[in-house]
């Protein structure tokens, strides 16, 4: 592909400044492009390297120093980028239909050109959007809807009756409206109570691989508009997580919590079960939430509490030791002043 | 379906009180539920909705209050629940036999009515018993053997010689017997231990979606009878899960560990190498377990502790700094006292 | 196999002491051994049990006690076990070639002697090496590249273009160049960056059970020479970790980090994103490496801290509480002595 800066300008929804006709066929980073490649500055410390990068045109934040090169002014030369990156760097796929070795069951509804790899299973009364792609072995169980332009990546396995909505994206192994894990106490048995919900995961949505999310016991685990999941995600039955959120890597959320809209949960942090997190939450990595958080806040820790009072406390805490024999010595020398034990028993340290 | 309040009573083995003959089709929640439906009471904080529900019958502990409604008395209305559940919303299987697309090796020993649906893979001298169903991309590698009435979900992988029992389920994703974690270090490099053991799941036990479960180095990794674990749990060779036991999703055990009947991991719980923890035991999530753990035994943190001392330190733990500062407010008084630096040295906090 | 102890004093490269004609057919532990077997020391504490073990030989550490038995030397007995497990208990598999039911795209090149079982996907464009085995439904998409003698196991999903090395073994259920987890915040939504890098695997690298590494967003996510990763292990994209490393299962490494050669990372460790840890690091289950570690250093906990600091604070963390009461006394003590009610406010310990 190449493109004119005029196009790309328009592509982007950015203000040209410069020669419109001239021709790109690549994006690169200020370091590394070179003549017929665009770059971006994302980050203002590097403003300098618009004068010295061998790129010959460069996205800039409005106002930004041109340094006399061709430039596209945009507010978010970040997301630029990545939309360059998507016009000349992702090829486009080709439509495949339903290849040989794929196995298609009855009633299927199909979309217009959708692609089907060998391997993959799709089960009875199963619909499939328009331009769907299902890569090798992807296993769809009776009656699963599948939304228009998603794909679903090898060895994933969306269990029966769940929706995938539009747009979205699944990547390999995952395994989407497995039973979730509920079990009535039969004294010394557990007698597994059926999951007969389903789960939704709505348009926009990115599941990550080897991400597990449950089906709901009786109605809906659902996966709220633009969230974005990382991979071995942990999602259990019943919870709703919302919008345009996101969960980065072995996150796990216990059955029937409910998360708001612009929530961030870092790396492996838990939240326990029947937990509502408000909207544009963060939880720092490694966290266990055991209890309702309210709109706009930051926690950290196990269990979680506001992240100012979590870093005091990590900072004070290899100092525990040292503490703990100040409070000796302060101990001997009030016994000292005052001729007598205190209130303690005396060996109360050992 | 269509039942009378008579079967269901036999059904349950609960005391019918009121018409036998009524008829219902659905189970349903108290505040949900309608004519044709019946209902339980497993929380004694809802027991004034037993009047108010809109359902033909309802499950009741002995003596509870029936308000006049139709009654089946259970001692566990929540055990009904899930069974009723299963008679009137779990659809049976269809006995489907080997489908085209299937593919199975020689020697192959099968039970009756099992399904084996396309691109399930059956290895050499595989054993299943009867009514076992095999789900799409299922991987049974050479001489697996299955008992009766086992499910196996889609793109579950079972390597070769582990043995699978009766009435076992495995969600999809699973990994039974992938190769221990064993080196033997040479110097610079790692050799590897070739893992020559197997993995035995007892009956009744269930397996969450994408869990990994280790074989044995030489003998066996083994899942006691009615455990069930969630999803994403790692389990590593040579360990012995006891019988009736839970691991919430994200759980780690070591290698070599034991635990016995009746133990709870909350989930992200880790257990390390080598470890025996006793009979009912609860481990709270996210805990590292890093010393044995005696019967009955209730543990939280990292590493654990007995839970009652941990829920006083967590709550202390907000207020170090205080507590710091505290210190050194006293230390500054009684230098003021005493008119000496006391025994620490002068810039001990810095 | 039946071998002489000569050949294996050979094959072993080590010290014959004994009977070389003397003829072993299996290795077996000290305890357990019998005739026809031979057995090792590794562990000094048991060196009395190799005059009682019923072993027909036994490997020793040079100079060991031999109590009379047939003996091969080797400064490294547990090698020579695993080495003999390889010998004597690892069958060795047959060469298959392409079965029926496995699915080869176009242009793929193939090795000799490639065993490519029922259910695998070969994408467009793959080369495979001299004796590479695909086990069942394992799914390796256009342009990948696998070296000889690697063994993938079933259900592994290999993403476009990543390059795995020879001698790798990828157990089942691991996906190898998902897309890495990178967006660009567009106001309300999230814009994903496409990740156009790869991933490469060099030589003799083991992935554990559905652990996931993920492609890098332009260039490689690599995997050193010789490290070993367990099961359910999460690596982000653009990391690099070094060579012959030991990931313990659910460790996750987040973007773009950077871990040295002879790294050990235990389980549930975590890394944060832009970290850089030195060679010959451990770093402690549950971990958190927030930032950067130098050579040779040893830490534990979250945030981690030196490894010997936070033995000492967990010491002394249960007794937290104590020390909050011993403070209160001292400061009740201090104001009687004094007069006065000190610097703090009067209610701050509420």
């Amino acid at each position: 592909v190449e493109k004119s800066l005029r196009e790309l300008a328009e592509y982007l929804g950015g203000t040209l400044i410069g020669d419109g006709d001239l021709r790109v066929s690549r994006v690169n980073s200020l370091d590394d492009a070179v003549a017929g490649e665009i770059t971006f500055l994302a980050n203002p410390k590097y403003a300098a390297k618009v004068a010295t990068t061998g790129a010959s045109a460069v996205v800039l934040p409005p106002g930004g120093a041109s340094h006399g090169r061709n430039v596209i002014e945009h507010p978010n030369p970040y997301l630029c980028f990545a939309k360059l990156l998507d016009l000349f760097h992702v090829p486009k796929q080709p439509v495949l239909g339903v290849m040989a070795g794929a196995h298609v069951g009855r009633d299927v509804v199909m979309g217009e050109e959708v692609s089907i790899y060998p391997g993959a299973v799709v089960g009875d009364g199963v619909k499939l959007g328009n331009r769907v792609t299902l890569h090798p072995n992807v296993v769809l169980y009776a009656g699963v809807t599948v939304g228009d332009d998603t794909v679903i990546h090898a060895n994933v396995t969306v269990r029966e009756r769940c929706r995938v909505g539009s747009r979205v994206i699944i990547q390999s192994g995952v395994v989407i409206g497995g039973d979730g894990f509920g079990y009535a106490p039969d004294g010394e048995k557990y007698y597994k109570i059926p999951q007969i919900g389903i789960v939704i995961l709505e348009d926009d949505v990115e599941i990550g691989a080897n991400t597990t999310i449950d089906r709901a016991a009786l109605d809906v685990t659902r996966i709220g508009k633009g969230t974005k999941i990382d991979n071995l995600v942990q999602v259990a039955h019943n919870c709703t997580i919302g919008e345009n959120s996101i969960l980065v890597a072995q996150v796990g959320i216990a059955g029937s919590s409910k998360l708001g809209n612009h929530v961030t949960l870092g790396g492996q942090a838990a939240v326990a079960g029947h937990i509502s997190i408000g909207n544009n939450v963060m939880v720092a990595g490694q966290s266990g939430v055991h209890a309702n958080v309210a709109d706009n806040s930051i926690v950290s820790g196990t269990p979680a509490i506001p992240h100012r009072d979590w870093l005091k406390m990590v900072m004070t805490l290899p100092r525990l030791t040292e503490i703990r024999r100040s409070v000796q010595t302060l101990e001997r020398q009030m016994k000292e002043l005052t001729g007598q034990a205190g209130e303690q028993e005396p060996d109360y340290f050992e």
